[in-house]
């Protein structure tokens, strides 16, 4: 896998985009694209880290674990969180956190239950800062139905951090007859997106850099559990579901295909790309398939069940804007492509690393 | 029971030993003592996590949470470790991750069964020294019979990290009808210590002080679910069980009392420090009590059972030097005293934080 994602990212459109230049093999350091979420992600986890834990549950590329635990079918999961700045329209780090992880969990059909939280605070950090972070996660998790059942607290000094990481695990229990996972896409699922895509992103990126787009751009950030509820509520048999977080639609496409052996086809046309999102990512020169979402799901379901789930997808907060986007098909198996309006296709690789490091 | 932690620690015998000096609300920044396991540690729990978590769970002061999940009872628990440096005699940060969360679920009595991982790398650490951590981590996995199923990876710029941080979160069953838990202590109970007290810290502190004290004393880092489980096979109604690590025995004991409302009474010449860590200790101006460990626990027991439980510990690597040093009493509750060689006794407060930051 490691050299087939090293060939196919060495033909991407544009490497200057990317925060890294180099894949793993010839870097002896760690670079920013390592925690991007594409390539160099994905070569770190097989070269360094799978074989270093010796066991296949991390191969599977999933969201969340899912284990055999008491008698419990249980997803696992953890993510820690970098994001600059800590706070930005629409949320803050502590929001990302739980929903992050509480999302991670939804993506293998769990309901999640706990989650735990463990800060590396900086030496030096306001007390409030701290507090108005915690106050974000205890209400996010109030919206989720999750509890925070346990945490852990280390302090570093000044100049070894900044201001405050936050890392969280959950678990949650995964219903009988649900089994979503990547490798379960098949050629003729339909492809759904939860809502417009490129939000998080964008969000991040206004405060980040300073910029003005005329209008204030807000972070999609929020939990997707309780949609994933209402989906699952119309068939047990959905496929693969997944958060298009760092890397955007176009990596969570491409780890889907090529983790099924399946091909992806998408008509960009449908793809929900929001005005403001559209006109800041030409603005920066940036593809708004490779930009961060913290609130959108991409779902892929039987082709026979998609207008039921779609329906049940607009009837929920989360869903209002679900469309669907695209088809899987047996055609290019392991690649995602994009039908042009212009009647061509082009490719869409999966990136290197995320366009704009700590995102999340 | 911040105030009550305030006033407690405002009579430290030497506060200059302390690595902060002041307690939360009149610190409105973060202090290095945040996150050193003691006064200030507990009051950034009950003050800011607690209440913005908004539920009880936290106030356990357990190290591990125990919930009801799917018709199972789960062990959950996280800790990130930030400890300097990254490679010490007898371990290293990997093993510590690893180590630390399987022995935070067996304080529970669990048995641990998975793992996650989350590694907050600096831009710029050598990939080499990611691969060292996880394989150590690995390594210590296979040794406590735990899976690493799920893990993430972020990337700081160079300047906002310290190579690697890592963050563990861990589940594991509890067996039926065993409670353990610090409120459980009751005036009779024997008090145990697994071992030798103080190795841990004193190798931190060797290297990073860069200190000869003529023979190289090593962390005693290890794995502490199997020595759990032969002394639950004696009796089931253990009831706390502690590894004291950040604070030392020190701090635990009085988490301990606090949370149960009893007194514990020591014997000095009865608590094992080695002749190293004592004259380490000697020459730093430090308390073998308030030094970490990594790989002891401390367990009260019912007084009938406290033969059986000790010879249990002693046939088991990790309780070898399994030694009765003390009691728990109806007399001063809450508090913590060590009788002295002389016929004296001096009381054991609990430290405003830990004596050496990032010692985990």
């Amino acid at each position: 896998m490691a050299d087939l994602a090293v060939e196919a990212t060495a033909t991407a459109a544009d490497p200057a985009n990317w925060t890294c230049p180099a894949p793993l093999r010839d870097q002896p350091v760690v670079v920013m694209g390592h925690g991007g979420g594409g390539a160099l992600s994905a070569e770190l986890i097989e070269q360094v880290f799978a074989p270093a834990y010796g066991n296949a549950l991390l191969a599977g590329m999933t969201d969340s674990a899912v284990l055999h635990l008491g008698g419990a079918r249980l997803a696992f999961s953890t993510d820690s969180y970098v994001v600059r700045p800590l706070f930005f329209p629409g949320g803050c780090l502590g929001d990302l956190a739980v929903n992050g992880t509480v999302n991670d969990l939804a993506m293998s059909g769990a309901r999640p239950a706990y989650l735990s939280a463990a800060f590396v605070l900086e030496e030096g950090v306001e007390l409030t800062v701290v507090e108005r972070i915690a106050r974000a996660m205890g209400a996010a998790a109030e919206t989720a139905g999750v509890t925070i059942a346990t945490g852990d607290t280390k302090v570093v000094e000044s100049g070894h951090g900044d201001g405050v990481y936050v890392t969280t695990a959950g678990v949650g229990l995964v219903p009988d007859g649900v089994d979503i996972r990547p490798q379960r896409a098949r050629p003729g699922d339909a492809v759904i997106v939860s809502g417009p895509i490129g939000l998080h992103g964008v969000a991040i990126m206004s405060v980040r850099e300073g910029l003005e787009f005329g209008i204030e751009i807000a972070s999609d950030t929020a939990p997707l559990a309780g949609l994933v509820v209402d989906m699952l509520a119309v068939t047990r048999d959905i496929h693969v579901l997944r958060d298009p977080t760092r890397g955007g639609l176009g990596a969570s496409l491409n780890e889907i295909a090529r983790a099924s052996g399946t091909g992806v086809r998408l008509r960009e046309r449908a793809v929900p790309v929001p005005d403001e999102v559209a006109n800041a990512c030409g603005f920066l020169g940036l593809d708004p398939l490779y930009v961060a979402n913290e609130g959108r799901l991409v779902a892929f379901v039987p082709r026979e069940e998609a207008e039921a789930v779609l329906a049940a997808m607009r009837a929920h907060p989360q869903g209002a804007g679900a469309t669907l986007i695209g088809e899987c098909v047996e055609e290019h198996p392991g690649m995602v492509v994009v039908a042009t309006g212009l009647g061509g296709t082009r490719v869409v690789d999966l990136p290197l690393g995320e366009q704009l490091p700590r995102i999340c």
